[in-house]
């Protein structure tokens, strides 16, 4: 019997949250997982299919809000630019989750397979932005240069943002804005 | 009973990449390995913590290598250039490695568990990298931004030189020289 749930998706990843933060990852199961949101195991696994997967819902939001940025960006802009500008729309709806943003990060930090499986997934995003460039004309290997910059704008960003020790209060969009500015400061020293 | 076996390292990393390509990955054991290099599942282990650590020897290699480079960089050298300046130096001894690079890249590409343990590897560099350039005062972001943009390079060009269709003869060096060139255009476009 399979019976529709409200937000099951969101129930799930918090509830995921919540007890890798109380009881560490290790010690969690997915069957505690659904049963903490008030759901079954078997509908948990219609949502994600393995323990980790949970915790990067976000990752497959943000590459695909990305890969559209690219997609409906302007002609002649530059291609580093057309990439800064769609990793700050990608960021908006992540903006209204700091909280949780954070929690998230300290669990991913804490844990080697969670870490493993973070990089796979930026890898598996750098990829899709190095082909959604390609098909804006970018030729190789610009177009996975201009990939592999953009991701580690984001990365840093990222990391600030996540970062409670170095909060300015700037949105994830300002920072990204940032780092871009400094990654061409960077690059233009040399 | 030890006995020192000569290069015994470079045996068994051999041994592996041959059983890894013919009878796969997954098909292979550590016990196999040793044996084919005429050695005991003991001296492996004395060398290599898994079954995946065999073909990543070079990767520590390559860490090292760049962090003296960083070093030793002469002073008042733009930091994106120090780091070409380190990459370039720490390829030299992979030039000669170019057939055994691309059999093992061939073997890692074909398996997911290798390509993560190798995304954790190129984390690890990053982040050694971003603290020697710490260590030659530059300021956070910049310098994990420079890492950052650095270990980029460094992945397109290294790409480019196991890709044999793509091969042009360039050398590794050559090929980061322009992966360098590159990316200071495409950051100057904007």
């Amino acid at each position: 019997m399979t019976r529709w749930e409200p937000n099951a998706r969101g129930r799930l990843q918090l509830a995921a949250l919540e007890l890798y933060s109380e009881r560490g990852y290790d010690q969690t199961t997915v069957s505690e997982i659904a049963k903490h949101a008030g759901l079954t195991e078997r509908t948990y696994f219609r949502y994600f299919a393995d323990k980790r997967e949970v915790l990067f819902f976000g990752t497959g939001m943000l590459q695909e809000r990305l890969v559209q940025g690219i997609i409906a960006a302007p002609e002649g802009k530059p291609p580093l630019d057309m990439v800064g500008a769609s990793l700050e729309a990608a960021a908006e709806p992540v903006e209204e989750i700091r909280d949780f943003s954070r929690r998230r990060q300290a669990i991913v930090a804490a844990n080697p397979e969670l870490q493993e499986r973070e990089l796979s997934k930026l890898a598996a995003l750098t990829a899709a932005l190095t082909d959604a460039l390609r098909g804006r004309g970018l030729a190789d290997p610009a177009a996975r240069l201009t990939a592999e910059a953009g991701m580690a704008v984001f990365k840093v960003a990222y990391q600030r943002w996540v970062d409670e020790a170095d909060d300015s209060g700037e949105t994830l969009a300002q920072l990204i804005r940032q780092s871009l500015a400094e990654l061409k400061t960077v690059a233009a020293a040399g």
